[in-house]
């Protein structure tokens, strides 16, 4: 119980810093005309959460200054989520190494003299690395392409792709884009890496450069979910989705590719019309967005790690087992258990939701309903066109989803991680979730 | 592993109760229109699982002859399933009045010296006595009503409603019968009788008779989330369904209630016409249905115990406790497996299923076939009026759902009681999912 006060001061924290945000998209200078009060509370609280799901136009209804203020939001939100989230699971595997002697070789190893502060300096470090980069990268695409203000467009994607905040200011996403494969890869990179996340991702470079023996357990879990999601979700786009069946076959895997990479790593951009995807496309993505990314990064959604264990889990029923184990380890109880919640409470939240919106949105078809819900609680932002035409109880419903879905896996990560009667029951953590 | 056998025993004691009902109405005598071999199998399986779907009208496609064939695949597709639900559910009370001398007073308390045969006699009798009294009533009702075979009529219903199977000779199901409060009720009390199963209902009755001091645990909890779910699904409908709300106040309730019940049963009878209900209504009758019936009835679904423990499982993450607690008593470890098991495997076969006929049914809209395949899956029967559309790959993914979805809960509560190598994890089985 000592430790519920984290959550409560992330959760202050959190909301406080929405409303910083709603204040700032309030004032005149920031508006490219009037807008009302929840709209600019939507947008607050989708930048701060990195959704992307929008009421109004995002380049057309606020100034530069107040594009500009929507890119700081993102990007606060995205390092904010993304150290939060690493502390959590650094935290867990701290614990680890102290208590199993015998996996510690294969926990991330971090120099004990590295702080907090220096590890947070580290992320925000590695956070503009990569979007300098990215924006290094698309500023000459995207002259080309004719943006109006392509320095800024560059840097303001680069930084919504790597927050996995999937923010536009083109109103089409990046459609017109679906064959660009310099932007394509861009994009999907940045995607990857920020919802792979730093921790992960400075493993993987540092087992490629030599300097580890090892993958830690967590980046084989997190490196082998990633691909398998990414390679199933795009086959299956490939082949289930009409609209792009006509484009020649490099084309149409790269637009099915964007996507499910799009949906996986929930940063939400799209190229292809996600209002007109067949109902098989549609569940691929619903399945993609709920999954989501991984821990420890600042995608969204129900996390790789939390899919693996409840692999797991059905696996060792199915087989006859008390014990779950995924790779040849055990899943840890106490993590199993946050897997499940997490499971089970999306669900919940889920039905709850689409409940009220069915009665908020009567004009509006179920799958419409249905996939903002999902795109909201993974903090993803794809639409099927409903978002702007929310009544006012609709968009405090999916304001409410971008938050839930923000905080509850770091809440629940966080009451799992407080010790019960049992404490040496959590001997053995190993997945994060 | 040696008692994998079961489960394996009773898979295919299923299929080859399918085949038989599957050859009984293929005969010429049975049919009272040519009817495809796929029509007639999707009416054995629909039959045997007790789930109540149709390709076909069962009214006038089957003669007298074949309406019997239906009927009998019913009756023991029903009474097999509850005895053998009841059989898995004994097994793990038996085991924890062996281990645990602390609950015993509390399990359920059949005497030592009853044999399997005597068991299977006594719910056989129950049964028998349950459908004649149901029968009894329906009889006047439906000769009132202007039935052609009023005495079938009244048998054939009362047996469907007690088996949860919700076959009926009308096309329009109970759709007259709406205000109708003696059917109205009588049809509810066999499902609700039906769906509790035998153990719980002579629980509660020698309580009331004051034959026993307590109510064993599960009762308790089987009673409690049987109202529970009756009571906030019957509000609920009551409030959000459009197409009940020119009704007056009792009538209104009457429906809520009776569409509620249906779902939450499993039986699958409407009085309303599901196929326009709105969409908030849509959520709550998937959530019901989803959720389901009890463990040891005749029922399918997720299972209201599994679901008490779903419930227990978060609030005790959230409160930062390991052990997962219901009722102030402590889930085993091992049911709480079998329910997150259950859950997840229910999100993964439904999203299979609707990616599967959102390739097959491309006309149909996206909430038809959510509604479609969360039905079979739950064994429920109620449509929104796709069944009779469906392509064959269509009708063959709604077959394999009514079989996974009756077999499942079975076969994982068999995998649950096989122990691995730590039984003493197993002591304290309580609450059966
Ligand atoms: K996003
Ligand atoms: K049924």
């Amino acid at each position: 119980r000592e430790r519920a006060g984290p959550a409560k001061l992330l959760l202050l924290g959190y909301l406080s810093y929405i409303v910083a945000g709603w204040v700032g998209l309030s004032f005149g200078f920031a508006q490219a005309k009037p807008l009302s009060a929840l709209d600019t509370l939507f947008t607050a609280v989708s930048a701060v959460s990195t959704t992307g799901l929008s009421t109004i136009d995002t380049g057309t209804s606020y100034t530069f200054a107040g594009q500009i203020v929507v890119l700081l939001l993102i990007q606060f939100g995205g390092i904010g989520y993304m150290t939060g989230s690493s502390f959590l699971f650094l935290s867990l595997r701290d614990h680890l190494s102290e208590t199993q002697e015998k996996t510690a070789k294969t926990a991330y190893s971090l120099p004990d003299s590295i702080t907090p502060a220096l590890f947070i300096r580290s992320v925000i470090l590695f956070t503009f690395a990569c979007e300098a980069v990215g924006a290094a990268v698309l500023y000459p695409i995207l002259e080309t392409g004719g943006e109006t203000r392509p320095l800024f467009s560059a840097i303001f994607h680069s930084v919504s792709a790597f927050c996995t905040a999937g923010f536009s200011l083109r109103s089409d996403s990046f459609a017109p884009y679906v064959a660009d494969v310099p932007l394509n890869l861009t994009l999907s990179a940045l995607s990857i890496i920020g919802a792979m996340g730093f921790i992960v991702v400075t493993d993987i470079v540092r087992r490629i450069a030599g300097k580890a023996r090892h993958f830690a357990f967590a980046t084989k879990v997190i490196a082998r979910m990633t691909a398998l999601l990414l390679v199933v979700g795009t086959l299956l786009i490939f082949l289930a989705e009409p609209s792009i069946a006509g484009m020649p076959a490099w084309e149409r895997l790269q637009a099915a590719f964007f996507q499910a990479m799009s949906a996986s790593t929930t940063v939400g951009f799209n190229t292809i019309d996600i209002g007109s995807v067949s109902r098989a496309t549609i569940v691929v993505l619903l399945f993609l967005m709920f999954v989501g990314a991984s821990p420890a990064g600042t995608g969204g959604g129900l996390k790789t790690t939390s899919f693996a264990a409840l692999i797991g889990l059905v696996r060792s029923t199915l087989k006859g087992r008390n014990s779950v184990r995924f790779f040849k380890r055990e899943v840890p109880p106490a993590q199993l258990q946050a897997a499940t919640t997490s499971l089970a409470c999306y669900c919940g939240a889920l039905a709850v939701a689409v409940f009220l919106l069915g009665l908020s949105e009567p004009a509006a078809a179920f799958d419409k309903l249905v996939f903002e819900a999902v795109s909201a609680i993974g903090t993803v932002g794809l639409s099927m066109g409903l978002t702007s035409e929310l009544s006012v109880i609709g968009k405090l419903v999916i304001i409410a989803l971008m938050i839930v879905g923000r905080l509850g896996v770091l809440t629940f990560g966080l009451a799992t991680a407080i010790p019960d009667e049992s404490p040496d029951e959590e001997a053995d953590n190993d997945l994060a979730v």
